[in-house]
């Protein structure tokens, strides 16, 4: 299974609608490094509002991607961060510093537009 | 499996990444119509570039989730259809009349702007 990446424009628009396991989340991980190459993209946004619970493997595959996606020049938005998943991610020690959140896609993508139009 | 159906402002954005097996389609059309219920969209996109090949009960599906959601009243742009498949349209009989299209995701969210702000 894989999760589809939509490109909108200069940006790529992820909606992760149903838990990821662990082969997924790492599916998507490539798959959205080489989308980022493939399409040239400046901006990203993941939109995780569909998922509940969060455990220290996922967390640490979307701390990675946005890592690494970073790396390649593109600018991470995170959207939709549930409670839980908020607390798990600062109880398990990941900041996600220096990532732009937003509480949902509408609002990421305008974030992102302002951030790259700068 | 289920096809991720974003929200956009006032408009949903579908991207069929893979090819539908026929369970997932009827899935699809289940869920893209109370999608539009919940939401009280405007205006659906449905970009099938990723598709290369279309079967008969696909064709259908997709004539008829078009059909019933302009009943709900949302408005329905299909874009990237591919040679191959418009070939299987049209030999099909399946014409996807009063149906905008565009050419790319982009192309297919202005064109349905355009259509709502008239």
């Amino acid at each position: 299974m894989r999760i589809p990446i939509l490109k909108l424009h200069d940006c790529l628009v992820v909606s992760i609608q149903w838990e990821l396991d662990d082969q997924t989340a790492l599916q998507f991980q490539e798959d959205l490094l080489h989308k980022i190459h493939a399409t040239s993209a400046r901006g990203v946004v993941i939109d995780i509002t569909s998922i509940d619970f969060i455990d220290s493997f996922i967390a640490k595959v979307l701390g990675d991607v946005i890592n690494m996606s970073k790396l390649m020049g593109a600018q991470v938005v995170v959207t939709g961060i549930k409670p839980a998943v908020a607390i798990t991610l600062i109880e398990l020690g990941i900041r996600l510093e220096d990532v732009l959140t937003a509480i949902d896609l509408e609002n990421g993508l305008e974030k992102l537009q302002q951030e790259l139009g700068e």
